[in-house]
């Protein structure tokens, strides 16, 4: 075996064919630049068709950090910090990207990955209960992660009712997707595009880890998108001159299903993955519907199929046991997981 | 003609043929991600090589305005600011991304694009001399372009003097080379890029105007990387999950020369419209050369020629006239500009 | 002579006496905390009669680079800069307070410290008639001086040319009164409180340098004053447990007159001080109103000066001559004056 | 009763009468600004004895807030964030003033208030241990306050365990003492000044709550006051013109041991109240040895007592009682006590 199997991440590859075939053959056009060209254009009109959203405002930007930091600290008032499940990728995993813009991180406790909505309204109850509120950095926004970092999702009625209690509080919810195309193509979840639309204010649909090279696709679903909000991503570094590169990607990816295809062999490869370690009586970490999957390893056999096998360390269970990721995506094989299928 | 002659900048194409073959080529291996991939190295050491400085620290961000941002906010203590021309692109045209990250840009007059290192010497002389200087912002590093805004260069000369006073004052010189390549292949420069990276302590190798999708090169030449410059980048959103995006551009651009032949193309397509404008008795606005061009035009003839020919608006001049800026790129080919041409 | 006659500055006593003596008469009485105790309402109710603006919110904040810097970084939206002369206070002796909190400064030219309607009309037009305007930072507040930091004061016509433009772009136009009480005591000024109150959108009556230990008194005129602006100066670190510091300062000098009074006493003694000057023949470096005088001293005369006299360096002017600034304030007294006199 | 008695809090009155009348006598002396005054060196000095750390750099700042958002974005790199209880200040009462300087408070379990060493070292085994630690905040700084939002205390043996853990990975060690001389006055505490001096590498010795009017005096203990400290304050709107403010209180509460004589009586007086409230067989939600006490009231006992007694809700205990807290001051008077024995 030439070549170790490949379980790390999502985005271990470059970016689906079609993407690249479609950045070859436009690569030569004349087009504006800074995000006004015609595949922009044409990539935020099929993504209001596919969320069922015609009056949404659309924005490309390249990374998940990124886009994260520019929204929320474009939306919050200097007094307001965002409310995240305490494992949210903003609260850990972002280098502080938030805070360096000026913003709080408001944990909240998470369920697999989750708020809870109940929890939320005694958080907001509580707050504004506190005499000394005004002392205290307000929640001004919600950010949950669907499918979660543990590879969770929300069921509709979950979504609705934090939804609601945004609402009912005048908050935006939003939602980071950075893994949405596996969340919508799961065999276990309720939860349409349509419904994502309806329920957040903004969320964004992750294009690096479902098929492209880079860029996430931000739509704001209610008139909501900040004023002069290309200056604001200007600010932050986060015009590409050539937005291009992302409209061309977005359009490609939003053509004849593209983007639900791939996402939904990648889910069909995670159903594959499970499948075999069920069978060979492997203990999962959590039950996860999504194209992440987490299993505990016994030391000793983690160490001999890291021979043979790239997978993410992900955190020690006990003495002798360790919680690993592995990870499908487009562009696994099924074979792969044949192969794997004989290590185990 | 059903297509308009394309001159208005040198972003309004793709990339390079050779670097959409890399991409491809390279398309479905498995690499490792945010900047770590073989790549990068590869592309590193092919950059130090040209740079004839082996201990450069090399960074791969995504635009320029980040850029910017990234390597002045990250060098700066806090109560130092930048110095600039007054024409600076951070002074003027990046929405302000530079003071976002809270450093104050300190201008000083422009002379062409350029600033003067005896003016400098000068700024700083009277700033130490003055008893109120600790309610002031500190200069704590200089901001050059090259080519500037003008599409103007130092001479090797005038980088020495600005370096020398630079490092009297203990303070990093920073070249902002988004279109380093046409200024390197300019007829009329003495200044190479081993010179820059002796001069500079810090400077970026364009690639967004130079041939790539998007990207520039950072390169640190004295061991004066940041420290945990990963998280840094991390932190400001500029760390792409798909580092190889960068890795294989820069790869492909400093193997056999191409950054250099490319450049070189644009810059003789520059020298060719220059010809064909003072053939025809046309007055330039500045005496570029590289590859923008700045020519002035009656507002009558502007208007006939924008039917058939894209081009930029740069500035009024006069009641009857305009200044409007031709770039040529490395895609500009020969053809056009002999219809051009026939067109004045 | 034991100690040397005093002209530095207008802050180099503590406060006026009254002001001591009411804080020990209330200083054993149990307060609110946070600027909620009686004598802040107090203040603020005897100030709102003397701008003739009922409707004003007005807010106590320490020091005047602290109040810059929170009441142009509350007002200002993200993609947003101020503009102020370039010599303005916030400009270039604030060691960058306002750039700290993430905003461009963006400089007119002065004159005599003053900007001119007409140059603040042509820059937003010409920034409106950039096609690449959301490249560069909105100019969104206009960061005026009264008196300037050259002691000279907008007449109520230049005040209100400035105000209409303002207006014309929406934009709020901000005065920085940390010398108010001398600019509205002048013997040469038509602009009286209400007119401030009536052409400004915020402004602050200064107290460090008008009688007070510290504190200024900032006032939105407009029903402005951002929501939740207590959280804001809790998280900007100037909101002071005991108000009653700033609430009882203010409501003395708001008492009888007494602001007006010490002001205009500071206003006749540089009237002395100017006529002492005249008579021996000095030159005025400018022809300030205020309790700012600006003379041009000869350098062998300066050095002469200064072993009995403190005043302070201002700039060089030439070889042999150099500007010095003389302040008065409300301590100042005529017999000071008179053994300057004695001295010249 | 005219007045109710007051125990709300530790900053409802004045200072004590000897600083004012310090600030009486030394008003008109003419005094040079921003901190460098006589009174400031003279404060500072006995600051250092006070100390035993002849080397410390002292700096004045006028509340608490302000002083914890300065000192912690001043010695943070970019990429670091400030580890806290959970219950720390500035995690939650100070408006999110240290993210709004682009800092990640980094929160640890609180015990009574305090954060313990053993899981303080083993947050950071674990950071160092993740692969992913460059994606993450790292952790570069450790903020404590003594006495804690609780009114507890760290023993010597704690903050010695705290303070190994931190020279271990090079972190400095912040304490919060806003109330530090309740604490150092505590009759149940081995720690003195000299201690925190030596185990601390930055601390705050609090006015506010102990006797001035504003002001706590920063003490930098291991010549690590970050260069050009003047400007980083000037920046942050924290430097006061007449800094003789700043100074002359501190100077007379470094005097004759004014500043430790006003804790111990209200440690004493926070004695008695214990002693008043126990023998009527009240219940302590906490064991308080400082000058904050915790009690837990009936609800109707609590609102009897509130039309005759000032104090402050802390948090509901459960459907019936409530937590209550009640502070002593140096100000507060022994027949209160008495007279709110005959109450309870």
């Amino acid at each position: 075996m030439s070549e170790k199997l490949f379980f790390v991440n999502d985005y271990g590859e470059g970016c689906h064919p079609k993407v690249l075939e479609k950045l070859a053959a436009t690569n030569l056009e004349h087009l504006a630049g800074y995000g006004s060209d015609k595949y922009c254009e044409s990539a935020k009109e099929k993504i209001r068709k596919a969320c069922d959203c015609p009056e949404a405002d659309i924005w490309f930007i390249s990374g998940g950090t990124q886009t994260n930091a520019i929204v929320i600290s474009a939306l919050l008032k200097s007094y307001e910090g965002v409310i995240s499940a305490v494992t949210g990728h903003i609260n850990g995993h972002e280098a502080g990207a938030v805070e360096h813009l000026g913003c709080k991180v408001l944990p909240l406790p998470q369920h697999e990955g989750k708020i809870d909505a109940g929890e939320l309204k005694e958080y907001m109850r509580t707050f504004y209960g506190d005499a000394n509120h005004e002392h205290m950095v307000f929640p001004g926004m919600v950010y949950i992660s669907h499918p979660t970092e543990y590879g969770t999702l929300y069921t509709k009625d979950e979504l609705t009712a934090l939804s609601n209690v945004c609402r009912e509080y005048e908050m935006p919810l939003f939602m980071d997707g950075a893994r949405m195309g596996y969340g919508l193509m799961s065999y276990q979840t309720d939860v349409t595009l349509p419904d994502i639309a309806k329920l957040c204010d903004v969320f964004y649909i992750g294009g690096t880890k479902v098929g492209a090279l880079c860029g996430e696709a931000v739509v704001f679903t209610k008139g909501n998108m900040p004023k002069h909000f290309l200056a604001i991503v200007k600010q932050n570094g986060a015009l590409l001159a050539k937005g291009r590169l992302m409209g061309v990607q977005f359009d490609t990816l939003f053509t004849d299903n593209l983007y639900f295809d791939i996402s939904r062999h990648a889910i069909d490869m995670a159903q594959e993955l499970k499948k075999v370690f069920a069978e060979k009586g492997y203990r999962f970490f959590i039950d996860s519907p999504t194209n992440q999957q987490f299993i505990v390893l016994e030391n000793e056999k983690m160490q001999a199929l890291s021979q043979f096998v790239d997978f993410s360390f992900w955190e020690k269970l006990d003495e002798n046991h360790t919680v690993v990721r592995f990870a499908t995506s487009w562009a696994t094989k099924k074979e792969d997981i044949d192969k794997l299928a004989a290590l185990l």
